[in-house]
């Protein structure tokens, strides 16, 4: 992802993220990932509030564990998109510790457009499509 | 509250529960006080969806935390109403393994009836109010 | 999967688990899962204490949110197992409400059992792999 | 809360933060107050892992919730020193918009000194009172 462009967020822990084995619990690292997309969301498609309207949801996940996050580890998380679809796209999101460049947890999700009032997806809204490709670059 | 009627809800516990001192977090506690809450009005109240119309908020909590939870114990919340107010009312739960009888967490809440079109809060209304003096008995 | 023999695990919803949206949050639906894993370790592998000696973890999930799943709706953790290694085993899970049969979400896990004294990956102890050989059945 | 000194922390929400009524769940909002406790701690008292040999535990909270943090809301955790015992000390928080200077909740969280190697309460570490006393200041 080194030659990609991307967010970089860093996370907030919270004592209670870290379980009974002394990292940060895999469904909390979920909300990591979400950390990040409300970032992206924010930075790339000017989209502060994503669930409402013209909005988004994550239709599926699919999550690799590598290695562990204890509470005192800084990490950031990475967001870059990987694909651009008709009606949804994929993110690519890395948990990172920024010092050694070690990759906690990788994660690939795809978004839906779509309408909150109709309550169906929708076609990619062309200026979010446009905000994407910008930010992807050539 | 030997003699004090209440519900007795079962809780059960998520793995992210517990945290790194290998006991329920006291925040997660407060989630089981939750679910003994929801039961509650379900059961005394009929209300199902407190969240709209004529619902209840939790306006203030005053918690004690006793005794360690691990994961592997068995342990209910009980729910009893302690004080009956015009627009407020006071609820007394306790955190129990039922088999010692040991009290984990002992908590208060002020609850406070809430019309949730209006958006301020209202007098019990007196199907409730009843419903609570029923509940509480002599 | 009706045909492959599984743990069925009723899910006690938390009104925190359900979001702005009105249903429970995706990443809250994976402390459902969770449940339903803890579940079929003590059914299936007799391991209350997962966690230490020998143990298990996860190392990677792939999950699709499928059908929105509302505070009321009574919903039911379904979970089977897909495939069985060296070192892990890969665990089939359904979210389902059991009256109409709808499947709210699914997800794939990759399980490694896993040395917590030695920290590090194990072969599957043969007990485990007999279990979850007679789990599965012929 | 004005003339005390205080750490004063900003709060990274999790869109998971927000419930159903469109505000920060209450149970969440404690994790916000445990964020302003952790770098209290490490700000105060220099400790990072207050969770083992010579720590800290919460023995008690008093919360009110006083308005609604909504998602877009930015807030900061206040935390101050209220009260020095022999054994325990009392932290009072505040959640605060700090644009409009709106106080959204405020708790007090009684702290014990607990020795985790020996399970048990002790008196508070002398170097950990001299900094308390030096930043409540005279």
């Amino acid at each position: 992802m080194a030659d990609r462009k991307k967010t970089v967020t860093p996370v907030q822990k919270r004592f209670a993220d870290v379980d009974i084995l002394g990292h940060v619990n895999n469904v909390n690292l979920q909300h990591y990932f979400d950390i990040g997309k409300s970032d992206w969301f924010a930075k790339v498609l000017d989209a502060e509030e994503f669930w409402q309207g013209e909005g988004i949801i994550t239709a599926a996940t699919q999550t690799s564990y590598l290695e562990q996050t204890r509470f005192g580890d800084y990490v950031v998380v990475e967001t870059s998109v990987e694909k651009i679809g008709t009606k949804s796209f994929t993110l690519l999101q890395r948990i990172v510790a920024p010092g050694s460049g070690q990759v906690k947890a990788e994660s690939h999700s795809v978004m839906v457009a779509y309408d909150f009032n109709a309550q169906t997806s929708i076609e990619i809204p062309s200026h979010w499509r446009k905000a994407m490709e910008d930010f992807m670059g050539p």
